[in-house]
C-alpha cells in the first residue's frame, strides 16, 4: 500500500509498505478514506520529535472503514465507518479511568509517531474499542475529519482550559488552524468578547468570518496595547496561546486579567519566561494539555446538529498520491492561504 | 503613639507618632493587642515593594479590640474583640463580588503597604464590616494572629489552588512559616503524602512534628530525583512553592507528575523559567494568588475547634517597644529558629 513515511530530519517519502494487520486482540485496521496533515507533522518533519524514529508512517488524523479487528474488538466489525482519535486510549489504566487519555500508559499519541500513522492507504489502531467513534449515518467525512485532532485540541486545551464562559473576554494568539478550531469552539459558550490576534492579515480576516467580535494585527509589537484598549484596559478572562513559541505565550502573560487563565495550546520547542514577578499576585492560572480527546462525542454532535462548521477549515484537497504535494501546501500556508489540507485515500 | 516606621530600604524606626482617627465612613480604629511579622515585611525593607513608601507603618496582622468606628460600620462597636484580615476588601466592586478580595479596587493588600499598617498601638481600617471579623469567647488570640494572613496564604494560594485531594501527594517547596501553613491547612484534605523541602533540618524537623510524611534535604542538589523516589517515580500530584525564587519554582516543575498543579504562593522578585518544551504536553496546571481571606471564617473554625493547632507557629514573643529586637530575631531565622514572633502591643 501507499504511505507517506518520515526518514529522517527534513525527508520524506511517499513508499510502498506492507498493509497492517491485526498485532493484539485489541487493534483494528482501517482503510483509511480521508485524513490531513497536523502542524504536527511539521514538527516531526523538522526533527523536534525524537519519539518518531525514520521509518515511521506519519499521520494521526482520519476516518475509514473498518477492515479487519482482533478477537478482543466488541464495538466495531469489518465494514463500520469510524472515526479516528489522534490518541489511542485502552481505557483501563489509571490515566485513562480519569479521562486523561493522552497520558494512557499503552497509549496516548503514538500514530504517526512511535508507530505507524494514518497517511496511508492503512492503519493499525491499538485499543480500537476505545480510540475509535462510530460515525452517524449521512455524517460529512470532511468535517469529521477535523474532529481527529484539531478540534478538540482547540476545545480542551484552549476552551475548556482556560474556562471560557457566557459574558466573559477572550484573546486567542494565533489563528491558524488551531487557533481557529479555538475560535468555532469558544462561541459554544458564548464569550461576549474573542480577539484574534496573529502577523497574517488573511488569517485575521478568516478569523474574523469564523466569528471573531475583533482581530489584533501584531506584526508591529503592540499587540498587548491593543488588546488592553480593546478591554478598556482590564485585560482578558481568557489567553488562548495556540503558536508556540515564547513571544506569543508572553503576549499571553502581558494580556490576561488578574484572576484569569492563559491557556496554552502551542506546541513548544524551548522555554518560555514566566514572569513572576509580576504575575505572583495576579490570581491568575495557567493551564498546559496533550488533547484527551474525551469531547469527541460532545463535539460530534455539535458538529452533526451543524452548530459547528467544521468543513470550512478544509482550504485544499489532495489524493493520497499527491501528497507530496498537499505537504508544500500546507507548509506555504502564508502564500497558499492553507489551513488544513485533506488528502482522500 | 508607638509604631514602626518604614524609612526606605534597609532603614525602620520605632517611632512616635500620631494616633489615627476614622476617616471614612467605614472605617474602624482599632487598637492593637498583638501583631506580628511577616517575611514581606522583609521585602518591603529590601526594598522590593515599590508601593510602600517611606514613611509608612509596616504591618499587615494582628488582632485587637475596636477603639472608634465611623457611622456607616454596622457589624462592630467600641469594646469588640476583632481579628485584622491582611486585606481590605470593600465588599461591593466587581472583585469582591466574586471573592477575589485581594484585587478589590478600592483595598486589597494596602495595611502596611499604601497605608499604615499594624505594627503600632492603634491602626485605621478601611471597609471595617469586610476587613474584620469578630472573635469568639475564649478564642487564644496568639493562635488568631496567625489567620490575619500566614494560614489562609497556605491554604488559599497553596491547598485550595493546589487542589489537594484525600490520597493525593503533596510536596511543599519551602518549610517556613507559609509552607508549614500549607502544610498545617493541607491535612484538612488528608493527602496521603506531604513532603517538606527545605535547605535547613531544623525547619524540615518542625515539618515532621507538623505532619509531612517524608523531608527533603535540598543543599545537595538532588531534591528533584529525592522526590521522584519517594513517589515511585510518579511525581507529586500538587507541589506548593513557598520560597519566591527562580529555582524553587524550577523543582516544582521537575516534581510535578502529569495532570498534576503547581500552587505557586511565593512572592518572587524576578522571573522564572518556564519548560514549556517539555511540560507543553504534561496536562498540568499552574496558579498564582495573592491570598484573598475568603476562607477566614472557615479556617478561624479549624482553629478554634482545635483541628489546626495555629499557636505552635509562634516561637517567640516581644513587647512592641522590643520591636526592633523582634525582627532582628525574625530576620536570623535560621540561627534564632524563629517561625512566627509574636508582639504585643
Amino acid at each position: 500500500m501507499q504511505a507517506l513515511v518520515y526518514h529522517g530530519p527534513g525527508q520524506k517519502k511517499l513508499d510502498d509498505r506492507a498493509k497492517p494487520v491485526v498485532q493484539s486482540p485489541t487493534d483494528a485496521v482501517v482503510r483509511i478514506t480521508k485524513t490531513t496533515i497536523c502542524g504536527t507533522d511539521l514538527h516531526i518533519l523538522k526533527g523536534d520529535v525524537p519519539t518518531c524514529k525514520p521509518g515511521t508512517t506519519l499521520g494521526h488524523e482520519g476516518v475509514g472503514v473498518i477492515d479487519s479487528v482482533g478477537p478482543g474488538v466488541v464495538t466495531f466489525k469489518p465494514g463500520d465507518r469510524v472515526l479516528i482519535s489522534c490518541i489511542s486510549a485502552c481505557g483501563r489504566c489509571e490515566y485513562c479511568r480519569k479521562g486523561m487519555y493522552s497520558h494512557c500508559t499503552t497509549g496516548g499519541w503514538i500514530l504517526g509517531n512511535s508507530i505507524d500513522g494514518t497517511q496511508a492507504e492503512f492503519v493499525r489502531i491499538p485499543h480500537a474499542d476505545t480510540s475509535l467513534y462510530p460515525i452517524p449515518d449521512g455524517a460529512d467525512e470532511e468535517a469529521l475529519v477535523m474532529l481527529s485532532d484539531i478540534l478538540p485540541t482547540g476545545f480542551e486545551c484552549g476552551v475548556l482550559n482556560g474556562k471560557v464562559q457566557p459574558g466573559s473576554t477572550v484573546a486567542i494568539v494565533g489563528s491558524g488552524p488551531i487557533g481557529l478550531a479555538a475560535l468555532l469552539t469558544a462561541q459554544l459558550y458564548s464569550p461576549s468578547e474573542i480577539i484574534m490576534i496573529d502577523l497574517d492579515e488573511n488569517r485575521l480576516a478568516v478569523g474574523k468570518q469564523f466569528g471573531a467580535t475583533a482581530t489584533v494585527n501584531s506584526t508591529d509589537g503592540t499587540a498587548a496595547q491593543q488588546v488592553m484598549a480593546l478591554t478598556g484596559g482590564r485585560g482578558v478572562d481568557t489567553a488562548i496561546e495556540a503558536v508556540g513559541i515564547p513571544a506569543t505565550f508572553t503576549l499571553c502573560e502581558d494580556i490576561v486579567t488578574a484572576g484569569g487563565t492563559i491557556a496554552n495550546v502551542g506546541v513548544h520547542g524551548v522555554k518560555a519566561d514566566l514572569h513572576l514577578e509580576r504575575l505572583w499576585s495576579h490570581n491568575i492560572t495557567i493551564t498546559t494539555r496533550l488533547v484527551d480527546t474525551v469531547s469527541m462525542p460532545m463535539l460530534l454532535k455539535t458538529v452533526q446538529s451543524k452548530r459547528i462548521d467544521a468543513k470550512q477549515l478544509v482550504t485544499h484537497r489532495f489524493k493520497l498520491s499527491e501528497i507530496l504535494q498537499a505537504y508544500d501546501t500546507f507548509d506555504r500556508a502564508a502564500d497558499t492561504k492553507a489551513l488544513k489540507v485533506l488528502i482522500e485515500a
